[in-house]
């Protein structure tokens, strides 16, 4: 895209700013509650955050909007994955029949889930439950060509923005977006190594459990993605170019939540690309993340560093579909909790600490 | 103590063994459900243990029971911290109204809390929601003298012994300790010190936020009560010398539950020198325990090592009054409830993962 498509302009508006003053009253109440000053550590810290990100003093997080974006890569065919590619569209009705650790976990914390067909090989047809949002049988093969148009990767973004702009309307406080796509952390991986100038070799991971040999395998396809395509293009190029149409969707809720002021929960290793092509595309974007956890695949390590990210949990998870951000729920929810209902010391009557 | 007093002659008692089989239908189960196997990290590792614990393939940590031990420490007329005395007191108050962190933590995860008064400096007479169990002022000064006699010694373990019988008798699945005692960190650091052989210099750390000049200070009065009291004692023995009515209960209260089969959700620093004790006193303890979180003081990662223990959370948390354990709740139910609820490969139709 030499000069960027004019449709796309909507990514560059500025992010609803944080209300710094409002975070500062958090602040300033966690020293007055009945414990030593940042006893509660980085719970202080979340109650702190949503603070400011809510312009209100006592956040809350719920309701809890999931957006899940499933579709297929076209680098699949380059046997980058341990599971054969109709697990992608048998995945889709396992999560929307409520049998997919996600479908559970959304259960438990409360959250409604958006559920997006964006692109699966296979056109399922009519799903209770899924919203049909099909750009095409999947995208290219990022090895060979492409993995979006022009006009795809709009319509994805576009997809996203809508999502979060329902979530806004219907009341949400908090958004996690996640994913489902047999062969997605290969494009992730393509993604993050042209943004942060890294080899394959270095980023490259198991995914759902490749073999040594099976991660060397998926370095050099990256690699041949890279080199057809190049890691100079602007950030927007690439995602069309080396992403996928989950990435993409993520990338335009991401955008749109910092633009109306809806917190971020970023999950894992996929999702995470997609927080890094937003942040590289509208900067003010970072100041809405929260990052749920630390997954497995080695790679992640690397764009969280670049994000200046120290996501909460390390559970060693590596499944997506939003599980590390749900996982993350309960705890910001308590750490709400405890920020509005503890006890000041002047309430309590308690004692001060002195100088020493 | 020459010979052991013989009414402890309980700690020494079996404890139950793990139930291996269950726990290996329960890790047969995880690699059924529809993921990628061990892509849940360590929330499927949560159920399994738990399933192991309870012998039942599909476990449950409600109801929870917290235990709060609060009690002086003769220690803190040395200046080892930044509280005055009486804080004690007041946030056993705090704790029993409904306004510490713990309080509000514990009617977020919807446990029952039994606060205990084991001896707080002021005898507070009847105080709504507190048993009195008091063994005294608070307990003798270590650098000065042994903290209990040997009947408080007894009389504390009794405690937790008892707190676990009751908990056990009303069906709680999960056992939480906490504890609050100006000065505590002290004792559990000098405890720490003595059954690592370790210097105080490396163990002792700033509790609610010592200066480093407090710290040093903290240390010296550590190095005082091991000269006074001798590392090579008996594990028992120096729980009698060198702890506090908190830690003894807590360390009854951990032998009893894994000799009834009632899992243990381990706290932070001061909880965990009860652990050590525990175990060192009765190891079969230690398959029981589930570590909750790292605490920030810097001599919990030693003990943690010493006990094999690699905790779930690291939020920078160093509070006591059992909310690392609280905060860890809600993932131990949402590992319990994905465990149960997923659907299988079976089940979902999904298609499982080649060799590759």
């Amino acid at each position: 895209m030499s000069a960027e498509n004019p449709t796309l302009a909507w990514l560059h508006e500025p992010c609803k700013p944080i209300d710094h003053q409002t975070e500062a009253a958090a602040r300033a109440r966690q020293d007055r509650l009945t414990k030593p000053q940042g006893s509660l550590g980085r719970l202080e810290e979340m109650a702190i955050r949503l603070a400011g990100m809510q312009g209100a003093l006592f956040p809350a997080v719920d309701p809890v909007r999931i957006l899940q974006f499933v579709s297929d890569h076209g680098v699949a065919l380059e046997g980058v994955s341990r599971f054969p590619r109709e697990v992608t569209l048998q995945m889709l009705f396992n999560i929307a029949r409520g049998g997919a650790a996600v479908s559970v976990m959304a259960e438990t914390i409360g959250a409604t889930m958006e559920i997006f067909d964006l692109g699966i090989a296979t056109d399922p047809g009519p799903v209770p439950n899924v919203r049909s949002a099909r750009l095409g049988p999947g995208t290219g093969n990022i090895a060979q060509e492409p993995a979006m148009t022009e006009q795809q990767l709009a319509q994805a973004l576009t997809i996203g923005r809508e999502a979060v702009e329902r979530a806004v309307q219907e009341g949400a406080r908090l958004l996690i977006c996640g994913e489902m796509g047999i062969g997605n952390t290969t494009p992730a991986t393509a993604l993050a190594c042209a943004l942060l100038d890294l080899d394959p070799a270095r980023l490259a991971g198991p995914g759902t459990g490749l073999s040594p040999e099976g991660v060397a395998h998926k370095a050099k396809v990256i690699a041949r993605a890279l080199a057809l395509h190049g890691r100079s293009e602007s950030p927007l190029e690439l995602l069309r170019r080396l992403g996928g149409f989950d990435i993409a969707a993520s990338t335009g809720a991401f955008i749109r939540a910092a633009q109306l002021g809806l917190p971020i929960l970023v999950d894992g290793f996929i999702i995470t690309s997609a927080a890094l092509v937003a942040v590289r595309i509208n900067p003010a974007v970072r100041e809405w993340m929260l990052f749920a956890h630390g997954s497995a695949e080695p790679g992640h390590r690397l764009m969280l560093t670049a994000l200046d990210a120290d996501p909460y949990l390390d559970l060693k998870m590596r499944l997506g579909e939003a599980t590390g951000g749900a996982a993350l729920v309960p705890l910001l929810r308590m750490a709400c909790v405890v920020h509005q209902r503890m006890a000041t010391f002047d309430e309590a009557g308690v004692s001060k600490a002195s100088g020493a």
